[in-house]
């Protein structure tokens, strides 16, 4: 990492960049269409700020302005398509999810990791399990998923640790809270190559991950199979996913390296050119 | 609309937000990991201007820089969110949008119209139908895809001609490119309350659209389910999954206008609360 990547000095940051992104983010499902006061609450700035800052975002296509509320429009969704775009893996991952949540009948899912949690980037859902509705973008504690112990059993030392001082929060009775078993956890995963979580992000939910990996061998990205307790069995899920998971899981590595691979031809692939 | 909204005075636009904006946009397929110098040549800004917005954009978590090279990382993906947890229509969606594909065993859509384009705001995908790959976010031209012509059907007089002034960009041979043949399609669409495309945003690829409603009956969004020649026909498509279509956008839209029902005893609900 060079000098300049890591400098935060806090005269580089451009206040009214953070500022802009806060009243983007302002808007949720408690505050679907605010006002511009509701929105000077919401992010602590003051109205003649938020009036700017909206005309903006309104002028780029972001938000639409009527009667004097608010509202996100859906240009708003392309900017994720930005991430999607420049990480080819997930279009690869994309038949390979399809296939996946065919044979088990299964929502499929690829996640990548984000501080503590871990974030949707891919998904073929085929019921709804869960009490949130997961969508692309949708975050989750890292900890208490099988994507995010697959994510952290292959991370640096660093990213485990500030899991561990981030606290092991309990979101059932079954969560992992225990640092040492938690560590012993992520070292199972490894020797096995995959993880199974039952009931430890919500009670009922069982998944199974397994790694995709880069090129030069990094895990970047977790696939997942979810079922509930209703209709399947962690047993269950040991003998019939997991082969499924893991056969799907290395596909994807494979294409993204070959693809990778053929491009080296016409580009220069840095060794470590990781997926973030 | 307020004379608030409709201001577009360049002295209320915040410039460093824009670039920001365009950094951010950016990175895409073909810039997946740029260099400081490659964002500075896309965007037209200064090197010393993007080295702050980097900086800015890698404090608040959406871009990582290792080694002079800079990528997105998944939190782009959260913004989407914002998006799609202020609009509840999305995850009242979802189940019908399960059972629509179940039943069908085809891709099925939900899309809002932005400007000249449709954009996918949620999506089953069961196979891969069209050359790009299609996630949340995707745009498509409104005037040559099923879903396009059943927003348009029903929008502001306006909004069409927008549509016709930016004219009908042929896509096939198949693409109704005719301004009075395309105004004809869509009073088609309004009398028989549906659309069916045949190969006019790509060849082998057709779809059929139903509109879904807010609680005043404004048509908000459009169910789609595609297919492709290989495996349907237009006359199965009309007599076979129209009538699931036009079913589930239905039920769409009763449950959203329940919900927002139940919800006003609580809130204040304007009459044209729209679904932007």
């Amino acid at each position: 990492m060079t000098a300049m990547t890591t400098a935060e000095n806090p005269r580089d940051l451009i206040q009214s960049l953070e500022r802009g992104f806060a009243v983007l983010l302002a808007f949720d499902a408690e505050r679907p269409s605010p006002t511009l006061a509701e929105l000077a609450t919401a992010t602590g700035l003051s109205r003649p700020a938020v009036r700017r800052i909206l005309l903006t975002l309104q002028h780029l296509g972001y938000v639409h302005g009527d009667g004097g509320r608010w509202r996100l429009t859906p240009r708003v969704l392309s900017i994720g398509q930005h991430y999607s775009a420049s990480h080819g893996m997930i279009e690869i991952a994309q038949p390979h999810l399809l296939e996946l949540a065919e044979k088990t009948g299964e929502s499929a899912s690829l996640a990548a990791l984000d501080g503590t949690e871990v974030v949707y980037i891919a998904r073929v859902p085929v019921r709804r399990i869960m009490s949130i509705n997961v969508s692309i973008g949708t975050r989750v504690p890292a900890h208490a998923t099988s994507m995010g112990r697959v994510l952290l059993a292959w991370a640096d030392e660093s990213t485990v640790d500030t899991v561990l001082e981030a606290g092991l929060q309990a979101r059932t009775p079954e969560t992992v809270t225990d640092p040492a078993e938690f560590r012993a956890a992520l070292k199972t995963v490894r020797d096995q190559g995959f993880s199974i979580v039952a009931g430890e992000l919500e009670e009922g939910l069982i998944s199974a991950a397994a790694p995709v990996r880069d090129r030069s061998g990094t895990v970047v990205a977790a696939l997942a199979s979810s079922t509930s307790t209703g209709r399947s069995t962690v047993d269950e899920l040991h003998d019939d996913v997991v082969p499924l998971l893991r056969r799907a899981a290395d596909a994807i590595s494979t294409d993204y390296g070959h693809r990778r691979a053929s491009k080296a031809s016409s580009i220069i692939v840095k060794p470590h050119d990781g997926f973030f």
